[in-house]
């Protein structure tokens, strides 16, 4: 299996058809193919070998699209950098990688300098924006336009497809390896199901595209002849104005942008009735979000996806079907390439309803991390893929994950899943947000600490809040101690960075 | 990828739903699960060992799909032997895989001795037959009930999953190598165009399980966790039974028994209205059975498949809506898990509409043919499996085979493709079939040679025939000389043995 294969597909079957819309740019599948194996050439040229590393740091538009095959018909591996990181962040994902080719796309223009110089690996630059291409760097539109065409390297099975780089809420970022099987597996075993993309789909991709999330489904269209239609990244208005000028029939969101979509008060003004089917993945979504999303748009097929990088990245799928009743809050049932099972710490398999480590088998698990064969092997261990998830299942298959391993708190004996905590924490009308960890304590081994950021106009104490925990939960779940910080550190992708809240908690008690 | 995989999700997800439904038995998932754990360790219990191959022999059965997981499960490799071969072709299948257990089903028992006598390396037969146990047998149902049943050995990727031995059209059988990817790329990559099987299924097995046309069928379903329902041969009153009374949406059929089904007077006397999809292959439907079949059938979606067991099986697939026109005559476009190519000589690509060989890549595609370095490496050169068959692409991707490579005719320089001639030959009322072959000839080279069977009651001599032929195609096209035989030689998939015409031919000739 291999990425270009559904390229050299609908380069013989649709070579007029449409294979991308990027602002004003709409490209046939022809004059696509035909960039990809000019970009290639030009890679190629610039000294790109065979498994090499090419990052792009860009936001999502067209070239994107030719860089996420050009790459793989040149041989080499892609490595979709994240758009949201520092430049330290993304300096030491260069390095780790030994990357030596970057597309730099015009946000990011300004960061050139330092990576430069914190990347020192790093010596060539194709600016792949719209603007001027700034001194120094390489025109990607000079590239397509002076290189010939090369013939597909046909880079397939186990070979690497990429690198990419974990968001690092839990230490530095790890490069997980993909191979073109990994992606294959993933994005064939996703629309198997048959309630995501259709042959002829037209894909809005409107979630960053160096997300596996969003390449999960680039893969998917990929494979199906699709057509993708990029914004340059999540806005409210572009995005209606996309669907309503270009008719997608399939999306992938995460939650936060469904309510942004269905709650923004332009929702009615545009024509969004091509909209067929949504994946949204990243977490479980609310009855009140869903409710009203199928309110909106009562055509529209939902399914969740559950799963991770490391996973390529789908393991679950809650399909449109089984969004009801309790199960709204599962992740949904093992997708036709993998197997899922619940282990616990010594790699049984433990009793259906019991929470264990939600662990992976299949095809679409990575080769490993990059560089790093001690984690890998840990993360493998035992022939599955080790989520750091933990999770129970219900006995029809259903997957429940109900915290990071990392974030259980071992209080006198006890295991405390933060996420039931903060659960609990964002039922009062006064908490915002809520991060719940475990502190160090002579006492209790680790104590519940809760972290909470009060809604504008709202006061809650301590004390007011425990006693409105305890009538949810066990006592011992209960916060022990808290703090009320303005705001929670977050992640590139919009993760809670308890990893640091636990530091800075640290630091503060010297 | 691994074909086990299905079965594990469904024993998670779908414990009591119907796995399996034959004569008046049918068995949950559970049950299912229970019993080929068991038979796997069974057969590690006779000595099967990891990539050992455990052949069958028997009519389609519950215990034919239990027998497809049972033995991955085990860690062997299947080879489900072509139930109208003859003892010596079985035999001739056992000794080349180095077969040491079959199992046997109760129409077969009767060449047990000879098959015993011809493979001197077949030392277990196991009767998986409803029929008493005959002596020196082992019992299926002893198996299952006094084994312990053991864990997955987890065979994959690359893993054998099983020897195919091809009909044999051309000479001897000779046996496929198939991995486990190869089975499950093949049948991602079908149901992945939404048009055939769909999570909870219900297939129903009327053409022979050995072939791999019903065994990627089978491979779909299973990885759907569909229910396999099974009629012990094809016969047009079990079949309508069958979907009358279980209610299947899933069938694979070959032409004939379509043509079979709806034109059979009893059709309109059965509620068939459970069928949703069919997938059909092993040559084109005429308009004439599939506007019939869509009047009887309004909302099926009828499917083509176009491959060989090289393909494990799938290259091309012609879908429900490409039914239309010229396209009828088409195998499709290629699926979704491979790419198609008609390479010349060469191994070049011809221009769009030249003919040359069709010729397939992908994860599909065989590890090559047990025990036939040499075959295999000419089957596979290029990095293309050279299907055999002669074809041309339209402009928009679909496939047309107008030959086997082998059946091709070379007069004064001229290409003749067998299947036109005798598709000219089949408009003449009094020609029930023919076959068309090249015959050594001084003056031509080869000479254009039929061999007709005349409809009963029907009369016609060489001149009529070749005035005939006349009209409709060129005139080095038109046959040069005929037999008129009683019966064509026909191999045991019903194709005809134009091997054995021409060697017939040949001996006539002294």
């Amino acid at each position: 299996m291999y990425l270009t294969q559904g390229l050299h597909r609908s380069l013989q079957a649709t070579p007029n058809a449409t294979a991308t819309i990027f602002k004003d740019r709409k490209r046939t599948f022809a004059e696509h193919g035909e960039r990809i194996a000019r970009l290639a050439g030009a890679l190629q040229g610039l000294g790109v070998h065979a498994g090499d590393r090419v990052a792009i740091l860009s936001m999502n538009s067209d070239r994107y699209a030719e860089y996420l095959l050009a790459v793989p018909w040149a041989g080499a591996a892609v490595n979709p950098v994240n758009i949201r990181w520092s430049p330290a962040e993304v300096a030491y994902s260069l390095n780790d990688s030994d990357t030596h080719v970057l597309l730099i796309d015009d946000p990011f223009v300004p960061m050139a300098p330092i990576l430069l110089e914190k990347a020192p690996g790093l010596s060539i630059l194709i600016h792949c924006g719209d603007g001027a291409t700034p001194e120094g760097m390489l025109s990607y539109e000079d590239l397509v336009a002076g290189s010939d065409p090369v013939g597909d390297a046909y880079r397939s099975g186990d070979d690497l497809a990429g690198v990419y780089y974990t968001g690092g809420t839990t230490g530095f970022p790890k490069g997980v390896m993909l191979s073109h099987t990994n992606f294959m597996a993933s994005g064939l075993g996703t629309i198997a199901t048959g309630e995501l993309l259709k042959v002829g789909s037209i894909l809005l991709h409107a979630a960053p595209m160096f997300h596996l999330a969003d390449l999960a489904a680039w893969c998917g269209a990929t494979i199906l002849g699709g057509t993708h239609l990029m914004v340059p990244f999540f806005e409210p208005t572009s995005v209606f104005k996309a669907i309503a000028e270009h008719r997608p029939t399939d999306v992938l969101l995460v939650p936060t942008m469904i309510q942004i979509l269905v709650d923004h008060p332009d929702s009615n003004n545009y024509d969004l009735s091509s909209m067929a089917r949504m994946l949204y993945g990243g977490s479980s979504i609310s009855e009140g979000v869903l409710n009203r999303t199928k309110a909106r748009l009562p055509g529209m097929r939902m399914t969740q996806a559950y799963g991770q990088t490391e996973a390529a990245p789908v393991i679950t799928l809650l399909l449109p079907d089984d969004h009801e009743g309790n199960r709204m809050r599962s992740g949904g049932r093992a997708a036709p390439h993998c197997q899922v099972a619940i282990l616990d710490l010594d790699g049984n398999e433990v009793r259906t309803g019991d929470v264990g480590e939600v662990c992976a088998k299949g095809a679409n698990v990575m080769q490993g991390y990059w560089n790093n064969p001690e984690q890998s092997a840990q993360a493998l261990r035992g022939g599955w893929l080790h989520t750091g998830d933990l999770g129970y299942l219900d006995d029809e298959g259903f997957v429940y994950v109900v915290d990071r391993l990392k974030d259980m708190i071992i209080t006198a004996g006890e295991n405390v899943y933060s996420a039931e905590v903060e659960n609990a924490l964002s039922k009062h009308p006064a908490v915002a947000s809520s991060a719940v960890i475990g502190v160090p304590d002579d006492y209790y081994g680790e104590r519940v600490h809760a972290v909470v950021v009060l809604a504008p106009g709202h006061r809650a104490t301590a004390e007011e809040l425990q006693i409105f925990c305890k009538e949810l939960i066990a006592g011992y779940k209960v916060p022990r101690s808290f703090e009320f910080p303005e705001a929670l550190p977050m992640s590139g992708a919009g993760k809670i960075l308890k990893r640091s809240l636990r530091e800075r908690y640290a630091a503060a008690q010297g």
